[in-house]
């Protein structure tokens, strides 16, 4: 029996991020300063996508909590959309994406978002389903709506256990 | 010289706010359970409308905070698109909308979402700017990217007061 693969979570980074998606929040220079001064606007940072037929919505999700470490055993797609979370609250969460290797994912990584930090990730990235690391969890998820299942789920046949 | 006109913040409900646009909320039953039954999804819950030629986008806006009374003296609204507003932390703020009067905005009304709620504006609703009542104050908004300024203001010739 060989060990099952552990990985560390690290904090959320665009540069790391980059090729899975967009980290959502406000850094840098704003683009815009609207309202007499009073607002910065960071505009239009999600790479969105909804593919033939669909369109952009905004559901709520409200998740379970889970706690590190944490095995993760299944990583899913969504092959016709981007889809992107956005905490509504403080709360500690966990990001695990992973390159696409031939048409299964290859070795995840994990990252752990900052209050302000939400992702936006790129059509068809693999990605572990929605961990917040506390409650109450509520997320706006902004993803496309259509009527094809747009979901493929790979079952890893070891989890891989992330840890702090 | 006239009073100023003094209204009452209330809690920021579905019903009251439908004819100004959606709640974006965990409320009800979940449309659907996901992810082994850890999370619910509130499945497409803002009419989202972009208008010719435009289309979805996020962007983050990082908003200074104001104090209750407010003196709002400036409606807006966008002809060509809808607006939502998404709280990405724990923090109070105002929602100020009001009635279309004949191509000006009516008596407004004002509202104080709970923690966990966003807003969604319907294209052409009158409305307040952004009014975080705490800081940091961090929202995703998810509106119509486009050539055009999208933007009609009016200047109220005396502040309406919100108060709490």
């Amino acid at each position: 029996m060989s060990a099952a693969l552990t990985i560390r979570a690290r904090p959320l980074s665009a540069a790391a991020f980059a090729p899975f998606g967009d980290v959502l929040e406000a850094s840098g220079q704003p683009d815009k300063v609207i309202n007499e001064g009073l607002c910065d606007r960071f505009h239009d940072r999600a790479r969105m996508d909804f593919g033939p037929g669909g369109r952009a919505g905004i559901s709520i999700f409200r998740a379970t909590s889970r706690a590190l470490p944490y095995a993760c055993g299944m990583l899913e797609r969504h092959p016709e959309g981007s889809q992107a979370f956005v905490p509504m609250m403080d709360l500690a969460w966990l990001v695990i994406v992973a390159p696409d290797a031939g048409g299964r994912p290859g070795e995840p990584l994990a990252f752990l978002p900052s209050p302000g930090q939400g992702v936006n990730l790129l059509r068809n990235t693999w990605h572990g389903v929605l961990t917040p690391l506390a409650e109450p969890a509520i997320f706006a998820v902004i993803d496309r709506i259509g009527d094809t299942p747009n979901l493929e789920e790979f079952f890893l046949s070891e989890p891989v256990v992330v840890t702090s």
